[in-house]
């Protein structure tokens, strides 16, 4: 364990402890102070952000990584308006999830309380360091930031701006760490921080989040990677059908909830390939499919096995045709990832049996998978989609940054 | 990864697939049949349980472990009504936790959905196996078991008479299983079961728990450690405290949310020391103190750092005279192992704070300890006493052994 992982641990530990028992509107003062400050000292932010975008040029990076890295005004404003919302949303630390009095007159609540210290592994979008930082503070707990390398100048500067803005509030500086050892070793002691982590958040790619599994001993949430599928039924209007499609898939393909494979009930395959494939290429999408899908339309190309596996995060999609309910639940059961699944149809006994029957995070029927999102359920900024089954699942907003204590009260109950 | 291992798990996650739906009326049959079946095959019961016992006399083991080994009619009685409690309790599975519209048509139900595969690692007890089985199926989750070696033949003549129950059912019969390869290297393989085991629970010593926290890679919930306080601030009820010290101390010295230190005002350290010293050695309990307990009561042997650490399990307490509700707030939160922790006072605020900055998963006021339990509580029969943060905190029932998963249902809603 290197020193220097420990003493953030230790730190963190301690702001942790301070935080907890922090006032809303102390909170509040903080997250607006850091708003502010985002702005105000967006001229070293954006210079920060330059050197980082130099190296990756140097690197090669182009296209939608480096788009990811890079920050601009308009982005640091829409991270400041990100945090004014998380002012907004109601503080979780303190409700009473239950309560009830036993037999002996003892009383006893359970009630909301930080997880204690956060800690997040991320990759390229340095607006994760700020939305984290935010949700975090929001909710009481201290959190330990490390980003990717690649944006290592940009986190850097932005962690600076919220400690900054920390330390003109009774808040903990050490609220909002920054892990400063860049090595992968830091990285890996952070995973093993056992007594001073309550919960690690890895954001991004699969092999990141494998990865952490893989290493870690602190508890882990798995989060993001969607391997999202569409059903159409055999009963399914074929207009929403296409229109659900095209959503999934295309609105913004590079997300975890766009759907990455298509499965049609062979009953109406022959009508629904030829409208829906005809749409895909307008758009642009590359296609794999089985062979019966190949011998009902043309231009799509042979999938494989990993063609059922892959998050293509692109505009590529796989087909297949499935010869019942059961094959298309069965197929989404083995290559899905647990995150957003739809099924589009007419019969009542199907769409139930796919909500009861798909293991997901999110089942939809007759809609777009693209709502899977803290934001558009109505909850509030997310801090990542759990696609694990233990203490969150689906969109993570503040409670689920939460556990609970059991607070008892009596006078002078003895157990008999 | 051994072949058994995986095997079990992938029949394990089969069968959870299947129980995912079961109806409660055919779960409950099952428990019912289980129940029936453990008293009418007492006889093979008892008689695997006699060779466990002979074995571990042979290895000289007697007392408190070679007592929690010993199974006799009256114990398959206990058993077999537990499992009648946990058929009493409400089925978690399909509760809507939460639902809501939002703005365009789409309705969202968050349901709860069981967890899938528990798989349980324990030590000594025998009845483990089958309170876990029970509170599984109730639940919805497969499990698979793995007792200490000790049990061996206990634990596998309880699984095989669960089993032979569930083949009369409709649930599956790897609904249960008992991880049959006795050798260290399947435990640590079962804790690397990746994709196949939804959460790890252990239960036992703190030897096992600190080793499943550090091999598994599989989800794990922390249980069971408990090195519980009892503070006894400068405005207690001398009276009501000494009820509560001795109660939390003596009723039953073995389990994790029994006392294992007492901390003293030093208003009232003069009073109250000789006072429940006394008490206490009626009771023979050994004590360890600080040098100012030392100075005001003899027969208190020295405490050194060791003891405010120790979980000890037995007629043994730890004594430590405090100039602060800080000083005692600090120790437990540096000492505790977050399970249960008390205060004895008439003052309102320090209570207060106590309940608010105490980090445990149950913390009382004016009462013992040993309430911290399912049962006691009026939750049920419970898996564990969770004393991390992540997911459950304190005791775990029926409901900490489900997840949710959320259900959208549209009318060809895509997103904007």
């Amino acid at each position: 364990m290197r020193e220097i992982v420990l003493e953030v641990g230790k730190r963190a530990k301690r702001a942790a402890m301070k935080l907890s028992t922090a006032s809303t509107s102390e909170k509040n003062k903080a997250l607006k102070l850091i708003a502010e400050n985002l702005l105000s000292q967006k001229d070293v932010i954006l210079s920060a952000n330059q050197v980082d975008l130099e190296k990756a040029d140097q690197k090669g990076i182009t296209g939608a990584l480096r788009d990811r890295l890079l920050l601009t005004e308009g982005r640091l404003k829409e991270m400041a308006n990100g945090l004014l919302e998380v002012v907004e949303l109601k503080d979780p630390v303190g409700e009473v999830v239950a309560g009830w009095k036993i037999s002996n007159g003892l009383e006893i609540k359970k009630v909301r309380v930080p997880l204690g210290v956060v800690a997040m592994i991320y990759e390229a979008r340095p607006n994760v360091t700020v939305d984290a930082a935010g949700l975090c503070l929001k909710s009481g707990n201290a959190v330990i930031l490390r980003g990717s390398s690649i944006a290592w100048n940009s986190n850097f500067a932005l962690t600076r701006v919220i400690r900054e803005a920390l330390s003109q509030t009774e808040l903990p500086v050490d609220s909002v760490q920054y892990l400063e050892d860049p090595s992968h070793e830091a990285a890996q002691d952070l995973m093993k921080l056992v007594g001073y982590i309550d919960v690690l958040i890895p954001r991004g790619g699969e092999s990141l989040i494998r990865s952490t599994i893989e290493n870690a001993k602190v508890p882990v949430i798995e989060t993001g990677v969607g391997n999202c599928h569409v059903y159409v039924d055999a009963s399914a209007d074929l207009e929403m059908a296409k229109r659900i499609v095209i959503n999934a898939k295309c609105q913004r393909p590079g997300v975890c909830n766009a759907a990455e494979t298509l499965l049609v009930h062979q009953k109406i395959a022959n009508l629904f390939l030829p409208l829906i494939v005809e749409a895909l290429k307008e758009r642009g999408v590359e296609m794999f499919g089985c062979p019966e899908t190949r011998k009902i339309v043309s231009g799509v190309q042979p999938a494989t096995e990993e063609d059922w596996k892959r998050e293509y995060l692109d505009l590529k999609i796989a087909i297949k045709v499935v010869g019942s309910l059961d094959e298309a639940i069965a197929h989404i059961n083995t290559y899905g990832t647990k995150h957003s699944e739809a099924i589009v149809t007419n019969d009542y006994l199907n769409a139930r049996r796919f909500q009861e029957e798909v293991d997901a995070a999110a089942v939809y029927v007759n809609a777009s998978t693209r709502f899977t999102d803290g934001g558009q359920f109505g909850l509030g900024a997310e801090i990542g989609i759990s696609t694990q089954k233990l203490h969150a699942r689906g969109p993570m907003s503040l409670a689920e940054l939460t556990s609970t204590k059991f607070l008892i009260s009596g006078n002078g109950q003895i157990r008999e």
